[in-house]
């Protein structure tokens, strides 16, 4: 195949990935291409396993069925790991996003090292390789995701102040724990959950033209989208929201820096400051708390109405609302969307935080409804990173099949 | 002429304006047309007087001289108002970016509503125009620029902190002022001012897939370039960086809220701390100074050693340096460019700037020199507003001649 041939049927696949289904006619004017040059095409990737033609009435039609082009669902697998100071999660996803497994491994906090947590991460990902193996799908590509600034070029951390890791070479490491069945890449959570949540919209029929996901996982992050593209930023470093410093004076932050919005509205410090003004407090000699159980014990607490809980979320949604308000007067999104934990957190975050947040606003406008929690759970990060993956085959990063 | 013929004219202007001069076949190449295809596009730009083509010698080589296409710099005029709260600025350039003339007109206090400054425009305009008559020279379109949230579409200035205005049709009144002569557009002047960043950078062979502009006029305000591309948010209303609270019991902004970066690093906060901590006091009784005076008032004071106006304007850079640094944080830039008044200011205000926002940075790299001085001077404005209006035909804005 000639290498012009090849990038006709990459950005076939790309424009699938982003706007299938879609009718051949209908792909073939997205691409500027006549009917001629559109079919062998898709021949193409139908015989990779990548596209399947489905068979379809539109909705409110009568008549005959149109034919609609889409990714294969049922023959390959793109999976994504989210690596965190408490857990390990792998989703392995179909190629139109259906989350087909999901295995969670909690992290011992001894083990916050890169080399303990490859190892859960080596784990995981064999147990989903036996069962991709056992259903006889083929994997096409891992996504790897962290909270942190990351060089995707190189696949390297460079810090993750909530690991605690500096110049880390995870892709490499992940690779080697794959043993070469797939290409395997890294990035930065936000990204990555905002590649999903973009996704999601599109596929929902949302506007898509410029977003700002907020990670509530570990640190606060944001994945940016404007123009309807992912900013990484020049060397990846966009969106380190977490640390914009909002009070001259103000906490220490993971970082050594003082006044990091991380400090008041990032999970550490709202488990922290929960627990803290509990009214029955927890009891004493357990461990350090991960993110995830902590964020259900100040769930249940707050259910049960701990008005010490209830003060320290309220106060914690009003830093977010300013965070999320600095985000707006730099780049005026659509939506701020708020992700990860704090969906699980927002029948308490998001009054205060949506309060907060108009009042910050240089220039409210009612009729945008810019703060917005995502419909993406905590998964959000494992989903996008099976997502660009997927995306790195439609780039020419990875081999197709 | 067809509608299609129409675009690639249109594409081939374009790719001139941001990439000119270039040979026949590399704009051929660069439009991905054939030879046949782009002799009658090259032919129509020249026909109506937008394109000419130069015979060169190529730098370095011996041999033939080459013909080079580019903007014809004899025959039309753009022209670029910035309407200030001390001055209005009326900037007329060739198509290639050459200022042709500069005319300035200062603002008394008292005229600061849009029927004065519109009088002062209106003027300056019409002093333009009777030189371009003079010369010969067709004006094929107007750009203004104003510090503050413009809805560009509507050519309306949404509110003007500086300037106390909230929703004035400016647009709508300049063009009324040109009797028709020429389409007329409107934008925010750091967005403005950023387009003319570019196109420099451009021409000057540097980088240029991510830059922010600071402008250093009136209020501190963002123009951001990502992906190679202005991104002027969802409602145009990116960059309102001087509007970001840097402070939570900060100082009284002239937006209502407190604790704005526009409190400690804006112009006029830099002009009045500067004034109140000279050592010599302004003489009483005069009346309030204008920001482009105040610039040169304390230039020269701190050109003369005045430790008060010296120590105000490293104060001042130190915020500017943290502000660049929220900036970075949020959108990782290639450079952050001090622009306007700043570059005047330079010698007293970067050195602490730099030294502020090394040390606010999450990840300081040593080898992106990412604060700038704009080679540009308090003219950029003018100039981006110039090359808007130039653009404006290129997007099939404005009619071609």
């Amino acid at each position: 195949m000639s290498g012009e041939t090849d990038k006709t049927v990459l950005g076939a696949l790309r424009h699938l990935i982003h706007h299938g289904p879609l009718s051949r006619p209908e792909l073939g004017t997205a691409l500027g291409l006549s009917r001629a040059t559109t079919s062998p095409i898709i021949n193409d990737l139908m015989r990779r396993g990548l596209v399947s033609e489905l068979s379809t009435t539109p909705q409110g039609q009568r008549g005959r069925p149109v034919a609609l082009l889409d990714l294969d669902d049922e023959r390959y697998a793109v999976t994504g790991l989210e690596i965190g100071s408490d857990r390990v999660l792998a989703g392995v996803y179909s190629l139109r996003g259906r989350q087909l497994l999901r295995i969670e491994r909690s992290a011992t906090p001894d083990a916050v090292n890169p080399r303990g947590l490859l190892r859960h991460a080596a784990a995981v990902l064999h147990e989903a390789l036996d069962v991709l193996d056992q259903e006889g799908r083929e994997l096409l590509g891992v996504g790897v995701s962290v909270a942190g600034l990351v060089d995707a070029t190189s696949g390297t951390i460079k810090y993750a102040p909530t690991l605690g890791w500096r110049d880390v070479a995870l892709q490499a490491g992940v690779a080697e724990a794959l043993g070469g069945r797939a290409p395997v890449l890294l990035d930065n959570d936000a990204n990555l959950a905002a590649l999903a949540e973009l996704r999601r919209r599109r596929r929902d029929g949302l506007p898509t033209t410029s977003l700002v996901y907020l990670t509530g996982t570990y640190g606060i992050s944001a994945g940016i989208i404007a123009g309807g593209q992912l900013w990484r930023g020049e060397r990846g470093l966009a969106g380190e929201v977490g640390h914009l410093i909002v009070e001259a004076e103000g906490r220490k932050c993971v970082c050594g820096r003082r006044g990091c919005l991380d400090t008041r509205a990032g999970l550490s410090a709202i488990i922290a400051t929960c627990l803290e003004n509990a009214s029955t407090p927890r009891r004493a000699g357990r461990t350090p708390i991960g993110i995830s159980a902590g964020v259900e014990e100040i769930a249940s607490r707050a259910q049960s109405g701990d008005a010490g809980v209830l003060e320290a979320l309220a106060d914690a949604g009003a830093w977010l609302g300013r965070g999320a308000a600095l985000v707006c007067a730099m780049l005026d999104p659509r939506t701020v969307i708020l992700g990860g934990h704090y969906a699980r957190l927002a029948p308490w975050l998001l009054a205060p935080a949506r309060e907060s947040f108009r009042r910050a606003l240089l220039m409210p406008a009612p009729e945008y409804e810019q703060l917005e929690v995502s419909g993406l759970d905590a998964w959000a990060a494992a989903e996008g990173s099976a997502l660009a993956a997927l995306l790195a085959l439609a780039d020419g990063i990875s081999p197709l099949p």
